[in-house]
């Protein structure tokens, strides 16, 4: 299997984050996905391209003007402002406040296109970004010259980022940049499986009104998680959108036998609505042993779900999202790539 | 004039809150209410007298059920999962995020029932909240038992927090608990004024449908400032409250000839409204040198401001809030006082 990867990712190298009420060392380390690429090269997975350049264009089939506006000068913002300290908001417009006001201050821009405080923007942080959304896009351009399947490996990852909104570690939805590429090379319809521990609220925003994407997600409970305010089964579409959005809400400590029969409803779904091209948002912080998640799927149980996945028979193009379980990440991850293809 | 105060605001002790990006010690330090009442004993401007206790019934006349409950139990909740360290929130139901489901997890309540990342919850959090409300409703008290005017020292302040909402070191609304107390007492119609440096999203938020109450704000324009989504001129109130809220959003920098103009502005409202008691949101961050805030008010400013707000010729209950220039604070707070009282 082909994968694509940009080194930019470095880029986004925080000094921390606000964790359980404290200001750690991030858990989005770029050891992450360097320990994903060693991996790769260390089993011959494939062979391992560069990221090409595609420019705005395609990010602002997803993103917002102002958003990606935003995204580009935010750094440099808040540097006149604070200096070069990484850039966290103070206040959010949450209840009762207005959400139709954009203030003028970067204090308050931070907090308007956002919704959490554990995403710290850097110096590199745009750079890293852009270059993730190019993995995404490099990938979907080869499974549309004749490759079967790509793997995108994408950091920062992209599902929490919504069409204007950025949180969870996520700037730009590269998922749905790439999803919306394939809709304008030609694809008629796209189904995306989000598979990662946390709901993937920033994908479900961006295509909740629409019929040509149908977007499945199994995740925590966000009665009991991150992201807590979206997630739930009930959010099933709006408009010409309705009935094309599945949420799978799973409890703590859930295990491969009962994962993988939710996990079997979700792909019946997918192979029922028949996409031309599958894109799964890849997460494996479903790992029993993830420092920030409460799954219990064991290291084998990820060969099993790439071979589950196999059986939806499309062009898929893999997306990576979380698993912070640094040593043991490479692994889940080519586990479930060669059990998709060995099937 | 009487003065009212509680030991207990010195439970609220946080070793840090979020500015800048940082976790650095609290702007809203306990020395902050010392300084205050050293100040006031020096200069023996009157008895100082200490908080009745009230019981949960007349915060409940402002808050929601589900809020005063949470914020009781937010410390044992989060202690239980996270060990004795301070409470903060990681995510909020911004924009896009729903705004209708309360997590179960104490991380989710945290971010549902708040705005920002800058108020830790602690051990002594509520009891320190609690006896601010106390304080007011004890100087609430004497002012319906003949008092002409009393000034509530209270700690934690209360002008952020909203029907069940905390934030900006706020958690429960101190003045609308004393406003709704002197309507439940007998008065048709309270005047809310509020002069701290920041716009009290929360007393707004509580009386914005209601007419027995007029809330008159400046503030530093929240284009600008905390809590940048709310205190837009355009917010008039709604339903039967329409014609009952005015927020003068004023520029960074403004000294006392340009501030007393809009003071004076709101001031004839007052007047206009002819309300039964005066309740004054007293902040003194309008100060030049306050540490968070960029207003130019001088020290001699707030004798002024005293005498101006006398010419409102009504009851008048002060409530405490912001103000963190602690070595000038117990001036510029019994500036006003005197310049109130000697007119």
């Amino acid at each position: 299997m082909l994968t694509v990867y940009s080194p930019d990712h470095l880029y986004q190298n925080a000094q921390f984050e606000l964790i359980d009420g404290q200001l750690l060392p991030p858990v989005d380390t770029p050891k992450r996905v360097e320990a994903v690429l060693e991996k790769i090269e260390a089993i011959k997975l494939g062979e391992v391209l560069p990221a090409q350049e595609f420019g705005l264009d395609p990010i602002l089939r997803v993103h917002e003007d102002s958003f990606v506006n935003f995204l580009q000068n935010a750094w440099s913002d808040w540097v006149k402002e604070y200096g070069e300290k990484e850039a966290l908001p103070l206040n959010w417009p949450a209840r009762t406040l207005r959400q139709d006001k954009i203030p003028e201050a970067i204090d308050g821009k931070l907090g308007y296109y956002s919704f959490d405080a554990g995403t710290p923007i850097t110096a590199g942080t745009w750079r890293a970004a852009k270059a993730s959304a190019n993995v995404a896009l490099t990938a979907q351009q080869l499974l549309k010259t004749g490759e079967k399947t790509v793997f995108a490996l994408c950091r920062p990852p992209g599902h929490h980022a919504a069409k204007s909104l950025y949180g969870g570690y996520c700037f730009l939805n590269n998922a749905a940049i790439a999803t919306q590429a394939l809709l304008d090379a030609g694809a008629q319809r796209v189904g995306i499986l989000d598979v990662d521990y946390h709901h993937g609220n920033g994908t479900q925003d961006i295509f909740y009104h629409r019929n040509d994407v149908l977007f499945v997600s199994l995740h925590a409970d966000p009665r009991l998680d991150y992201p807590f305010y979206l997630g739930y089964e009930d959010e099933t579409g709006i408009g010409q959108g309705e009935g094309f959005n599945f949420n799978y809400p799973l409890p703590w400590g859930i295990r491969w036998p009962e994962y993988c029969q939710r996990l079997k409803q979700g792909i019946d779904l997918m192979i029922n609505y028949s996409p031309d091209v599958l894109v799964v948002s890849l997460g494996v912080d479903t790992y029993e042993h993830d420092p920030i998640a409460k799954f219990a799927l064991t290291t084998e149980d990820y060969l099993s779900l790439g071979k589950m996945l196999a059986s939806i028979n499309k062009p898929t193009l893999w997306v990576m999202e979380g698993g912070y379980a640094v040593p043991e990440i490479g692994n889940h991850i080519t586990n479930v790539l060669i059990g998709f293809e060995d099937n």
